[in-house]
């Protein structure tokens, strides 16, 4: 698109449109009509490719029908938007791959994103290297790479959530807690569970590890399956460890359709206080997890290094809350004891 | 990044890269090898800024948080994918906005995104204008202008809809049906509530504007904040259409939360079929839109028109089935009537 400044230099248009100060009134009203009438836009492309920035951010997810990453890409953009950034999202959901994600990572680099949040760590260790020595601006969100960590990261203290549900579970009387988890490779289920053994032996109670019962699909429908071939094999149980609300959900669906009552026949926790867990019908005992915060932080974290601000490495933990509700009660000795 | 393609000439591997063939698998191999060392990756925005095409499709939507959405999102992307098309979304999330989203247009058009897919159509008309003069690939999904519309549209049959859920409610009995939707000026809630009043004229009823409830905000807290006032004034209405069954999960939240009995005192419909309308302690009666399918064919449209492979302007309306569960049930003359 070629538009004629009619005698404003092509310098002065740039700072104009660039919003840098040191355009006379005078000046910008002349150069915002002509764009007005010609319906001149900045060329974004030409843009992108003369700083070489795609003006993007790429964001690695599992479940776009799960609120809970509703709640982060909310907290991303409100980041971006409060503080007038020209950036967009670019959302790649990688489903409940277990796999390294490399390819997903790949992608997005490729497509020049100038930083990635990640909500997996699931990557081989060759091309962890690969992002270090590409030195592309990375954030991990609620996840993390076990070993020789050096990348930003913000999340909630996992192992805190783990103690304190099994503590309360614990002291409800609760001794067969079945814990519905995915793989323990993911830094979120092992930091869970850590704190969920630690409550154990504060209360001088023995880990069972028959008792975990391992998911590869951290859904409401995965949470359902699981509960049916839970409630097959154990009658003995009187408590279920949900690694996450949504998962929770499908275990309170089965129990509904199979007459099994919630709290009296069994107590249920779930994990990250998703929007249906305050429901009348659902009160789910659960932990809290501030995901607009969260999302908020990685973006003000990614986005300070993507501009060179601070390209420090950035670690953030948020502190998680124990929400009592109703899908939890106390073991009655005298009757429940099998 | 300048690359040494070893004596491979420029234009093999250019077309290499691309994917064409004519190159020879020994040709291949090498240059192959020689991206792998020199880990080189093709400059996207070099060839973004060359084509004038930045590979991506703008996607307004409404609430991320509603698996609504993210239905549509998988459809879309599962097409891309499916195809190997190398494009990705850029979403931008409206919100309950209920005056012209000129501004979210235009942010995307900026981008240079290569087309829009758009689930409002709440544009000023002088944009609307300007939209078809630009000649951007553009697709409604769900939603049309009502006058004069020459763009490409795909959604469920919305008056068939309003009508099937209407029809079957009259027949259960009910008089006193209340409506919950946002303005009539979104063609959908318009078209929902002509089916209704089709609905009523075949059963010889009068249709009463006063059971008409608008709400700005068509989210789960929309249709329990407007349970509370429509309880609060009304205690005849025997059941209670609302516009979604994000809408509906907020009413049945309240008359939970307040002792109102699903179905024995009110009956309740939704619509689209929501991930949790077959939950068993919701079981709600509502219209089944094939979200994924609408975003399949949504992505299907506007990609042709971005290949130019076909750029006739396409409407496709799919037909809505009405889904029986337990949250309706036929009003008991002798006790129900008050």
């Amino acid at each position: 698109m070629v538009a004629d400044f009619a005698g404003v230099s092509k310098a002065c248009v740039s700072k104009y449109l660039n919003k840098k100060p040191y355009v006379s009134k005078k000046t910008a009203t002349k150069i915002q009509k002509i764009i007005d009438e010609l319906d001149f836009k900045p060329n974004f492309l030409a843009r992108s490719f003369a700083k070489q920035k795609s003006y993007s951010i790429g964001l690695l997810i599992r479940d776009i029908q799960n609120p809970y990453y509703g709640g982060i890409i909310k907290g991303i953009e409100n980041y971006i938007a409060t503080n007038k950034l020209n950036y967009h999202l670019i959302i790649s959901d990688i489903k409940f791959l277990t796999n390294p994600a490399d390819q997903f990572f790949n992608n997005l680099i490729e497509r020049r994103v100038d930083g990635i949040i990640t909500t997996t760590e699931i990557i081989s260790p060759k091309y962890l290297e690969y992002l270090k020595k590409i030195k592309l601006p990375l954030v991990f969100l609620g996840c993390y790479v076990k070993n020789n960590f050096n990348f930003s990261y913000v999340g909630i203290d996992d192992y805190l959530g783990g103690y304190l549900i099994s503590e309360y579970l614990l002291k409800l009387g609760h001794r067969d807690i079945k814990i519905i988890t995915p793989s323990l490779c993911f830094s979120f289920a092992n930091d869970r569970l850590s704190g969920h053994k630690k409550a154990l032996k504060d209360m001088d109670q023995r880990f069972n590890s028959k008792n975990i019962y391992t998911i590869n699909d951290w859904s409401i429908q995965g949470g359902f399956e699981a509960a049916k071939k839970i409630f097959k094999s154990n009658n003995k149980l009187s408590a279920i460890f949900c690694i996450n609300d949504y998962v929770a959900y499908g275990v309170i669906n089965y129990c509904y359709s199979n007459n099994i009552r919630i709290p009296d026949d069994v107590s249920i926790t779930g994990f990250d206080d998703n929007v249906f867990s305050d429901f009348p019908f659902i009160k789910l005992t659960t932990i809290k997890e501030p995901v607009d915060k969260l999302g908020n932080i990685a973006a003000e974290i990614l986005l300070r290094q993507i501009d060179g601000k601070d390209i420090s490495v950035i670690k953030e933990t948020l502190r998680p809350n124990l929400i009592i509700r109703n899908s939890t009660k106390a073991l009655n000795i005298l009757s429940d004891i099998k």
